[in-house]
């Protein structure tokens, strides 16, 4: 790349699955002039620095962010409070402050009082990820062709919005602008609920007596297996998206369990016409999703 | 190949997605002398015809079984007592009637009264699948490396059993002899409550007024997407698997309720611990399946 970089010092808080596949998605795209990192663990600044993914590693976050143009944490959503306490009187005027978190109206709660004047909030969230986690786990493609959800608080300066938005296209991604509540609503059915219940039926399925674990694992290719992997995420992150999004998913989980409830009614009734109707309609949703892509 | 086939003649009673694999993977390994097949409707036989699956196609399944020494039901399970009835009287003496379908107790209620005498019955179940139907769908790889249930009913001669199982691993498969209510427990949780709880979440996603079904698919990357792929399988076939597998499946979505509502109830109180003790248990599940390479 001989043009400029977007951004002179990009400093990424959390160097796990999604910190990791930033790195590389800022490399392969010449981004940044420099990659300054972060990591709580020793070993996974020492992963981050052997995978040649940062220019530069800290153990302090302040050290990361100073004269950084665009701050992205990419840490578990329950660290926000005192990444942002940390972080906060360091950051420069001018700079980008952004995030990856799955939930986005906790995210403006815990940050959105550490941000200085004269420094952009724009909280983030790439809508992708696989089951592996940490430096090692990541991969440039990540972000290729999926959708990463910006959502600015009332205000925010249009161009700054639009300069972090062409730093995600170009690292792949299709960027939607939303409200923070539309996006914690509509990703706690799309992404939060499906975890959950993914991680249940796992549970379920371990606790049994009569079938043992070695057979729910060795006739898992029947449905199983797709929920294991979901079930495979970090548990750390996925906690804390929970913590962090309560409402939403409550008010989805109480749809669902609602639906799920007429359904043991239809079985245990034989209604085959109700349970028929419903699967011929969510045949189509498929379809749809191959439609868009995001099969 | 130039040893004997297996079998002089293999009637297949059904060619969508599995009835068609194992056409191909029949041919693959030559362990038979003739396929022949049935479908009830006219557009299967044509496509089995055009793909060149089998030796001769039959309107009529009784014309279909006549001089078969094996008989393999791949249709919905609803459809076995039917078909039971149609052909019981024209099998041959010395044949081995057997099936794919997910269910067994009901598999052996429904078709062992038409079994005559000097007819081998040997239910089986190849675990294995994917969301497409039809007979365009199928591919003779698709048993390679899963797993084939075998129920026999007890006093079955252990030498046909033998014969089917060998069937089975030249079309790839691992094989498992089990009691038919066993099967059907645990397959209640390793694929029929996960297609119930997908079908379920599909439903319910679409069902949102504040979030649209553009926005759902969208976003399905999240995790949804996984679920969409279970939920667009054929909707006939799980019907059935529902409706006679009734007493296994709501035993096991009882549990994942309870268990659902001890995670609803730990989300909102905020005990992190809860969720994340489940998640680190759930992890290692999904090692265990990569281990057994059913991943």
């Amino acid at each position: 790349m001989t043009e400029t970089p977007l951004f002179r010092r990009v400093a990424l808080i959390g160097i796990g699955l999604i910190g990791s596949s930033l790195a590389r998605a800022i490399r392969r795209g010449g981004l940044a002039g420099h990659i300054a990192g972060h990591a709580r663990s020793e070993r996974t600044r020492e992963a981050a620095v052997a995978l040649g993914l940062v220019d530069s590693i800290h153990a302090d976050p302040v050290a990361a962010v100073a004269g950084a143009d665009l701050i992205v944490l990419c840490a578990p959503v329950g660290a926000y409070a005192d990444l942002g306490a940390a972080i906060g009187p360091h950051l420069e005027a001018g700079a980008i402050l952004s995030d990856v978190g799955s939930v986005k109206q906790a995210v403006i709660r815990d940050l959105g009082p550490h941000v200085p004047d004269g420094v952009h909030f724009v909280p983030g969230h790439p809508v992708a990820g696989t089951e592996h986690s940490g430096p090692e786990a990541g991969f440039a493609e990540l972000f290729d062709g999926r959708w990463c959800i910006l959502t600015p608080p009332p205000g925010t300066d249009a161009g700054v919005v639009e300069r972090l938005a062409e730093f995600w296209r170009r690292c792949g991604s299709h960027v939607e602008v939303m409200e923070p509540a539309h996006h914690d609503a509509v990703l706690a059915i799309t992404s939060h609920l499906p975890h959950l219940i993914a991680y249940t039926i796992v549970g379920t399925a371990t606790d049994l007596e009569d079938a043992t674990e070695k057979e729910v694992i060795k006739f898992s290719a029947g449905g199983f297996r797709d929920f294991t992997r979901i079930a495979a995420s970090d548990p750390v992150m996925w906690r804390d998206v929970f913590l962090n999004n309560r409402e939403a998913v409550l008010e989805m989980l109480g749809r669902f369990t609602e639906d799920l409830t007429a359904l043991q009614r239809a079985i245990r009734w034989g209604e085959g016409d109700k349970l028929e109707e419903l699967f011929v309609r969510t045949r189509a949703v498929r379809r749809g999703i191959i439609e868009a892509k995001q099969a």
